[in-house]
């Protein structure tokens, strides 16, 4: 390790949203810009290191509890040798990183080595799923409250409680049918809306349409791909109304030319 | 109302973030280059206007139950008329649109009245008070799951119940007081950590921390700002070991030079 330069940059934790490079936000494209290092997930497009032209690209990517990826204190001792070294560092990760990205621990490793840390928002991966869709999240009057949910644990435990209008399961991909019968084993009905995005927000998302009853049959259709689920409210279509809105006149407005 | 041009572009919902201009998407900022009339809600910052130079700028702000902000049916029939009329129109949401936006109400105009729509997603309050205090919305083994609730209703009922390792109450600000005793009610502890923040990522962004039982002292200190409060394990700060990292030598690792 050379000496540690007078120094000490932040090290940037940037969320890449769920896929599509131009769904970071201008602030992470930036901070991108400015790297000298990156340390990048798993799923993260190869076109964001088009954003980061200076960086040498480190790949630590954990996908599942796959055994060939990096383990995580691996990924924080990375951190902190390429902070101490006085790089520009930047933590990309999928999604937001407060969400399901275990930022907690790496956090921690940079305050035990007196390293300032910054967080820079991103668009989750139900945000995004929800967008390409066209299936918000909340809904007025019927859907006041949706829980985040993951999947998936370390003991490969599935969490399925019922536990607000509506739920999103993150990496659920490879569990579609233990998530079936999970669902059904926590009260929800068999026949409650379940809708399936895989790759949200890319070229090749596919969303399929279940119900908790028939979700087994969705396994083969997204088999191999990062996927979420929606049940409850947040899973139904948008009503197409038989009335078009009545053009009403507009009141209470501020209109200013271009 | 003029002739309908042949064309009609698709309405283009934007996520505008938390506040600050620079977390919006890329690909948001794009679409509102691109605009020739924007819909804006109330607290979207005016820098915004610099991302849209060439269009007409119409504000729709609506502010909890305000009277005299522009009613639901008025923006629906605005969406309809401007893009009847042709134009490119981009309707701008504070936060993500699909949580919390009223997105449903206004989909369901434009596909009424056949025009295509496009949601682009965008950084929600909670993503954004989680980044700017460090204090991840999920926690590896103790935090799998994060309920974001709205605090306020049409009816003005506070919801409350205990749904997730963590809750986010969104639209908090005036009700500090009355949340605090719902969630007592709701069975939460006196003691549970529960963090305000108002502003979150903005320059004058304030975040205080409490339990259920402290949560009314907040009132007064984040009066008239819109906020976001923390319940639960999200609420905790980020613990600072004691001993540094090992800096064990990295495995699995490929770098590529810049």
């Amino acid at each position: 390790m050379s000496a540690p330069r007078s120094h000490r940059h932040p090290v940037v934790f940037i969320g890449a949203g769920p896929g599509a490079v131009d769904l970071v936000t201008v602030r992470g494209a930036k901070a991108l810009a400015a790297a000298e290092v990156v340390l990048a997930d798993a799923l993260i497009d190869d076109g964001f290191r088009d954003l980061a032209p200076n960086a040498r690209w480190v790949d630590v990517g954990k996908r599942g509890f796959c055994k060939t990826s990096t383990d995580q204190a691996t990924i924080d001792a990375l951190l902190v040798r390429y902070a101490l070294e006085g790089h520009r560092v930047v933590r990309l990760k999928g999604g937001d990183p407060s969400i399901f990205g275990r930022l907690e621990e790496e956090l921690e490793a940079l305050a035990a080595a007196n390293i300032p840390s910054e967080v820079i928002p991103g668009v989750t991966a139900a945000s995004a799923a929800a967008a390409a869709t066209q299936r918000p999240l909340t809904r007025r009057g019927r859907g006041r409250s949706v829980a985040l949910v993951t999947a998936m644990t370390e003991a490969r435990h599935l969490q399925a409680e019922r536990s607000a209008d509506s739920a999103v399961f993150y990496m659920a991909g490879r569990q579609l049918a233990n998530l079936a019968r999970k669902l059904a084993d926590a009260g929800w009905r068999d026949d409650t809306p379940v809708l399936v995005v895989s790759r949200a927000g890319a070229a090749d998302e596919i969303a399929s349409d279940h119900t908790v009853a028939t979700l087994p049959a969705a396994a083969m259709l997204h088999a191999g791909r990062p996927a979420v689920v929606f049940t409850g409210v947040a899973a139904l279509p948008v009503s197409r109304p038989s009335a078009p809105v009545i053009l009403s006149e507009a009141k209470n407005l501020v209109v200013s030319p271009p």
